[in-house]
């Protein structure tokens, strides 16, 4: 069973563009608004991994864009973990925008993620930050 | 064979994030700056298509890091077109970053666009439209 | 005596810039979702606005830079407003970071404000608008 | 005599916001755009600061909106230099809309920086910076 995370932001006026709905690109902010708060939640919050040398920097972003959100609309990010390896991993995300007490999938995608040290070299994920991300998969 | 469009954009601080790298969504934009270009190059820029009642809005994204880019880096966007059907089109970018006067693959990616009216229903791409875009297939 | 209004916001990875610091620009960002979220309070939401076919768009804006804040960090966007006149209004925003339970000024600031309708003409801002940023300074 | 510093942008839709005009917040970014091309021009980018060790960041910032500019609108940015001081210095900006061949006032505004190093700690301007930056401003 897929276990999901769930946080919620509202959109800005500097969030959207010309057609009054949210910028493609910011979607990739939300979903390292899901990703931060789903690790946060988990007991081991990003920041933990930067102060032992590691960064998890993305390999790959897919976004899939289903119905556009727009200016003031109130998001709700669900995270899971797709996967994770020794030295990888792997975020699933669906953003529902909320109308009413109503969701409705807005976009989905991923973020796959490398574990670097700070001269860059793969290195082993921390075996705590695999705990954490291994209990969202299941 | 296919044509390309480049062109450049320079690094800002407000594109990098704490590990002094591109934020990742950031590659995003430089897409859009990219096919942007080529449509104006084409001789049919997107704002035309505006002041038609159309837009392209973004169906799909995908984006693979490769090598970081750093604050200050130059950056060449390359755009192609993938493909165009009756509706739809699929634009492909290369990003490279340069330094000294070598050209170092920094992202690949795509982004797949419908064309909608201003009401957002699904509509046939104007032939001038279909016909620039074609021409940076083949 | 001056009513405050307080949201809280956590920092991004996209929102800092090579000095791990949160880019200046963003600051501006802050200051909108404070006050959007003061006039969400107050029970006339800014769409409000829009649907009577009237805008505020920021004639001017300062920001006093003070402490940085860095990724990670929660601030605190508290806003009042300064005046409200017959089409026009100033708001104010103090932001702290908090460390541990204490609160920390990190900047200062504020927008000042045009009221005007969809073809960008003055107008007076609506009675109920000034009514509720009214009593946000006294 | 003023020495004005010129370099310009296209607008992008990632720029606009909900009213089709360019969100507030990305003036910033142009006047850092602006700030950090006048430096290369004259021959002492920023980033050789940063690889002596210091940076220069915003005190104040400061922008006043005047006529809006809109979606694939190219904007000139103008920039001097107003005071150098010993660590501190502050750079003066105006923002053009090119329509046709006429240029059109948008923005004007300033930043003032002060000088630190990597600890944070305020130290003096290096000569070459600050010779660089007063020969932008008689």
């Amino acid at each position: 069973m897929l276990k999901n995370h769930r946080t919620s932001t509202r959109v800005l006026f500097g969030d959207v563009d010309a057609m009054n709905i949210v910028y493609y690109a910011n979607y990739l902010r939300f979903f390292e608004m899901g990703r931060a708060e789903l690790m946060r939640e988990a007991g081991g919050p990003y920041p933990e991994l930067a102060r032992e040398g590691m960064h998890l920097p993305v390999t790959q972003a897919q976004v899939k864009y289903v119905k556009p959100a727009y200016y003031d609309d109130e998001l709700i990010i669900e995270t899971h973990v797709d996967w994770v390896k020794r030295a990888s991993c792997q975020f699933g995300y669906t953003i529902y925008k909320t109308k009413a007490s109503e969701e409705i999938l807005s976009a989905k995608g991923f973020t796959a993620h490398g574990c670097v040290n700070m001269e860059g070299k793969v290195v082993p994920l921390p075996e705590w930050t695999r705990k954490i991300l291994k209990s969202y998969t299941d």
